[in-house]
Formats: C-alpha cells, sequence, structure tokens
C-alpha cells in the first residue's frame, strides 16, 4: 500500500502524510531524507521530531532510500519525508536519477508494510530563472508523476487539508 | 461562520469571496489589509473597488484587523482581503505574528456575522533564495493552515472556480 | 465542447490533454505554440512530439492560433498546447492580450469539433521580483479566468491526476 501525499511548502503534508502512517499502524518508522547541513536546515528538522507523538523510529538516509525501505521491520510503516530533499540530494552528488526513482519504486513494491511518502508541488510559479531550478522543477514534476502512478493512493494537500487526487 | 478562500495570484479568489459574502448578507464591510504605496498597488486596489458591486462599506486597516472586526456592524458580513498583505505588513512592521494570529482568531470567533478571508498560497514553486523569502513563505503556509483549522469551509480557487477543501 | 486542463510544469497535464483529446475524436490537431528558438526548448519539444501517439497532425503557431482554430478540419479534435507560452509569444510581440484572447475564444465558440486547451498555473509562488515577472503572472491569471469561464469542463492536474473544477 504506497500512499502519496503532494503539497507546497508549508502546506502541512507531513502532519497529514503522519496521520496516514498512525491509522495504518502502530509501529512507525520516519525515514528523513534531510540532512542538518546549517543552522535553518536544523531547526526545521527539530522541529518536525518535536511534533511527532510517540511510536515513532527515525532514520536518516539522504540518497539510498531504497535500500533503508527494504530494511524496515515487517509491520511497520514507512514515512519517507520527502522526496523533494532526496531528488535534491542526487541532484548534488550527480546519481542517476532515472535510475534511483526505479529502485525506490522497486522496493516500494516490495514493501509489505505502508509506505507513505510526501513530496512538493514545486511547478506552480514562473519559470525558474536558471537551468538548474528548470532542471531541479521539471525533475520534482517527473517524480511526482512517476510515484503517483504506482501508488494507491495521492492527496494533495493545502493549509493543512487533504484532497483526494486518487484512491 | 469564518470561510477561507485560498488561492494563487490572479486566481480569481477575490471575485469568489466576494460572492460567498453577498450570498451571506445584506450589508458588506470589505476589510481592506492593502495600502496604495505605490502606482501599482493603487491601481490594483482601484480595479478591485471598481469592480465590487453596491452595497459594500470599505474599511482600510493594514495592521490591526482583529480590531477592525471587532469593530464590524451587526449583520455586516465581513470580507477580510487578504491575509497575504497583512502578514506582509506585520513582518514589515515587526510584530509578533504568533499573537496577532492568535488576535485575529479570537476576533473572528467572537464576531456574531460571517466572516470571509482571502489568502495566498505561496508555497508551490521552488524553495525562494532568500532567508527572508523563505520565512514568508513558511509564515503564510503556518498561518493558512492555523486559519483552516479554525474556519468552517475552506476553498481552494483556480481559474476562478472553487475546490471545496473544507466545508 | 471547450477543456481547460490546467496545472504546474511538468505535472503531466499535456498527457491528460491527449487523452481527452484522443477520447473526443480519432482525427487531432496538436497546436503547438511553443517555437524551438533554443536547445533546450528543442528538446523538450521533440520529447513532446515522442511521445504523442498516432493519428496526430502537427500545426506550429506561435501566436494567430485563432486564425488556425478556424482552419482546424471538420470532425479533427484540436489540443492547444499551450496558453503559457502562446501568452508570452503574445508579450513578446507586443500584441493587444485581451483583443486576441476575444479572438481565440470566439475562434473556440465557432469551432465544431472538440477543443483542449492546456495552460499553466504561475501564482503559486511568492511574487515575482520584477515588474515584467508579475505583470506575466497577472496576464496569466487573467487569461485562465476567462477561458475557464467559457469552457465547459475545467481540470486541475497535479502529479498526472486531473481533479475536476468544473464539468
Amino acid at each position: 500500500m504506497l500512499t502519496l501525499v503532494l503539497g507546497g511548502a508549508r502546506s502541512g503534508k507531513t502532519a497529514v502524510a503522519e496521520a496516514l502512517a498512525e491509522a495504518a499502524a502502530g509501529a512507525r518508522v520516519y525515514l528523513a531524507t534531510g540532512q542538518a547541513l546549517d543552522a535553518e536546515m536544523a531547526a526545521r528538522i527539530a522541529r518536525h521530531r518535536a511534533t511527532r507523538g510517540d511510536g515513532w523510529r527515525t532514520v536518516e538516509e539522504p540518497l539510498d532510500v531504497a535500500r533503508a525501505l527494504g530494511r524496515s521491520r515487517p509491520g511497520e510503516a514507512v514515512l519517507l519525508d520527502c522526496l523533494t530533499l532526496w531528488l535534491s540530494n542526487l541532484m548534488h552528488h550527480d546519481r542517476d536519477i532515472a535510475a534511483e526513482t526505479a529502485a525506490l519504486l522497486d522496493a516500494a513494491r516490495a514493501c509489505p508494510a505502508p509506505v507513505v511518502m510526501v513530496s512538493n508541488e514545486v511547478g506552480m510559479g514562473l519559470v525558474p530563472e536558471t537551468p538548474l531550478g528548470r532542471a531541479f522543477r521539471d525533475a520534482q514534476g517527473r517524480l511526482n508523476q512517476q510515484v503517483a502512478a504506482q501508488a494507491d493512493r495521492v492527496a494533495f494537500v493545502a493549509a493543512g487539508l487533504p484532497l483526494w487526487l486518487k484512491g
């Protein structure tokens, strides 16, 4: 059972995803792709961690999320937060995005426990001014489409409220 | 009865909010948070004012919207347009956003007449390049979530068409 | 029968629009407003062309889409992809946007075959920093509202999945 939770920045998508994971299983792993590389990011991670309830185990994995997904314990729901930071890490480390995406989707398919993935919608502003910005926006859009195609459920979140696009 | 109308720039959210206020009460106050500080803004305000029908009283209040809400006349619906400019004014004047938001929500709860608030979705583009841009985007997202949580109805508007997220 | 397919960049809106056109008629014309002015754009056009199935005739028309719409053959569905590049071309050539929009909507009304138009949502990021950026965002929002008002159906697409705002 794969669920994609899509939304803008600060749309409340992580809280929606947490509630979905909590409804799915008593034990959960929070698979974090963000890294505390600067103070702003560290504060954001600490804030997220503080608002999560009990029953969560945290795993930090900036790149090899497919492998981390493969290591999830039986009966433990996985919340992958988020695909946007993962994609950014992949691009930063010059990884093959198509191959990594295929591996992630294979791992999600093989995972016996429920998986919830969080991702950002980043394509509803003006065209980015830099080639890198446009490349990132395009890669994020393609990734969201690929995950949504395989997902059983897709929610679009605005102001903390989910709208179901699928499922 | 609190309604939040959320949408992108030029999405037609003000027209949707005006129709909701007109359906709710014969007399309405248009609580404007924008100030005509430059020619572009003045033109925008004049355009909005010209398209409003009869039955509207206009109050301009860039900061103390809670107080203005408290002064609304009995039976008069209030359209607060918009939370985004209000937030921008708060940040510009270095006000305490959490305290001001709490005061606004208290005033909305206490208001006997229907209240419609308009706000922008600003988090669906790439990550802003400046710390101020990121701070604004985050504050706007948090504010939208807080208002939506208290609202009886929440509409997401695109191309002039409302999609109800709540209510 | 006019359908508007609205979405962010890389949201899968063209694929959704293609499927709608294919369901509507056996013969289709792909009315392309994009021009291969640089390598990035040429690659994007070639990619789109390669993913289209059989049964499509391609017409490239950066500006006079109303005239091109008038020339569509009987029984042939038209996919106009996209209004955003068209608007950008109009602004670049200093055309009268209001007059061109009226002509486009007249041509769509007069067209006996189904018409599907693709457009971008560009107003859900922060306020653009340049006057040109703000002018484009505003013109795009107004155009989307005008087309949506006349359309029989309006879909909002995210991650390849349509959400019907109308119809």
